[in-house]
């Protein structure tokens, strides 16, 4: 957890085993950063505000990077990329305003989020404009395929959210259920910002597929690393508040090997934790008791995803971008293998 | 009144002034109904009922004629045509069901609402699906004009919406404010259904705009309508709650007028009631005291508007549909004047 102990600011992946490759399309990644605040002065002046305050909390921005890094690998970093990657980011911040509201949280990054401060019928209308933004942009680029699958993973992500909205507290979810769920809310957006990338240079359908496979993967890997950190993290260091997704009943992946792997006596006591809320002594087993290695479990599975991921890049021509999306991968299963300590 | 005394069915348009109108493109309109129930195939096993039960209320399919009639007027009704109808409709859907949960609406068309029966997270989540599953239909669109104008007017309809959230109970809305809330919330879909409907065909530029302008108007004097229905319908006839918008703080152009026209003494009076949350006060008064000229005021205001769209449509060439478009107004003008009774 070395990386996270520095300050709140080291979440930001500048600071973190991302860093160096973050780094690679560091000036990319600014650009991307001042047309996304650009993007409030499309919107009506009685909106603009509004815009800019969601729109202003510093995020990862892993869905750019692997954007960026995506067309780089493919041919370079044209303008078109970086307007994909403003275009993925604003579809991830829309979803990041209503789900908030569902999770009733009160907090983002530090900051009060948009339903604390303006309540819940701004925040579904905001994001809806938000939303509506993005696939409006989309739009500009040359090939409809392009906007297609950007919409079409725009609904993906919402049908992934309303299939693990539905499953809350279904003790029978299988494990492979998980990794659907998780690939539709996370991995389908860093899919198409990896395939489009591609797809605006025109490479061959084979890199396409490779790419967008690495983006489902990454993204997936990525989910099921902030999951853990919902259970493993230190809440201190990383400035939210964690233990969330069970208090909520989402089963993760640590719960369901734990569920998995448990004799049957052992299974009902967790079972019985779980749906009377004991998320705290749930949280504790899995960090600390035998059950210790279903955390363990997870982070090898949220590795095992990450070696495939770069696995589909072995077709790409040599290249520094080509590298950088192979460092992505390391820097992800680093940041997972802290969350043993 | 007298055609929504005979049952609640009457208020589809099949039973209204508008009959005549759509039955011009019944067969059309039959086509737009399958299609629009066949989406709920797109969409993951798992949402599918969701969506079925969002999309089978059956509503009054006002988008859908405009998109129809605006493409049979400048050219004919095409399959492309029907495409446009269901995507205006899918994204008025999908407003309606996140206006239902700002609203906490408990039914919608007598059928709970999808709030009422799973939830307002479920509600945001489907709201999105749909709209990013009409955004995702649009991108088939040959030209990338009609999806872009598409995604800007659902971001017009959003904004509007957030405008008017805004300005609940502020006393000084001014009445042009008001027609800027109502052209970006109704009008901006109404006018890219009738825009698109002649894009498709690739009509001159004038042609394009006119019919732009005949929907904003058309959709702006169908929400004067709504907002006078509130005020002046018969609950038991109409099948709705009536009288919802002042108590939610919506001043609505009959409250404006009633106020600007006002002297001092009595506005101040008026004020007092909106604030104080006496809304069937106000309500009586506007359909019954003195101040009843305000609600006179208004419908003159939509049948001015009516008019107005009206004329939009001197260039076109003479045609069944042409003339279908000019009725639509009429029967519009008839349901306000029918308000009177």
């Amino acid at each position: 957890m070395e990386v996270f102990v520095r300050s709140p600011a080291a979440r930001a992946p500048s600071a973190g085993p991302l860093a160096a490759v973050t780094a690679t399309v560091q000036s990319h990644l600014d650009e991307v950063e001042s047309r996304i605040a650009q993007q409030a002065a499309a919107f009506d002046p009685a909106i603009e505000g509004y815009v800019t305050y969601a729109i202003g909390g510093r995020g990862k921005r892993l869905r750019p990077l692997v954007a960026l890094l995506s067309g780089g690998a493919t041919g370079g970093v044209t303008s078109a990329h970086v307007d994909l990657a403003v275009v993925v980011e604003l579809i991830h911040i829309a979803t990041l305003v209503h789900d908030d509201i569902m999770d009733e949280a009160e907090r983002r990054r530090g900051e009060p989020t948009v339903n604390a401060r303006w309540g819940n019928s701004l925040s579904v209308l905001l994001g809806d404009c938000l939303f509506a933004h993005a696939l409006n942009l989309s739009t500009n680029f040359k090939k409809a395929e392009i906007s297609r699958s950007i919409a079409q993973a725009a609904r993906e992500v919402c049908s992934g959210e309303i299939i693990q909205t539905q499953r809350r507290f279904d003790l029978h979810l299988a494990i492979e259920e998980y990794f659907r769920i998780v690939q539709m809310k996370t991995g389908s957006l860093f899919a198409v910002a990896a395939e489009s990338g591609a797809l605006l240079h025109e490479a061959d359908p084979a890199t396409v597929r490779s790419l967008k496979q690495y983006g489902m993967k990454i993204g997936t890997a990525y989910q099921i690393y902030d999951d853990c950190l919902d259970i493993a993290g230190n809440e201190n260091v990383i400035g939210k508040t964690l233990g969330t997704d069970l208090r909520k009943g989402k089963l993760t992946l640590p719960v369901l090997i734990l569920l998995r792997a448990a004799p049957a006596g052992e299974r009902e006591e967790y079972c019985k934790l779980i749906v009377d809320g004991r998320a705290e002594e749930m949280t504790d087993l899995l960090k600390n008791g035998a059950a210790g290695q279903s955390l363990s479990g997870s982070i090898q599975a949220g590795q095992k995803m990450i070696r495939e991921a770069q696995s589909e890049l072995t077709g790409l021509p040599p290249s520094f971008y080509a590298r950088s999306l192979l460092q992505l991968g390391d820097g992800l299963c680093e940041l997972l293998e802290q969350l043993r300590d």
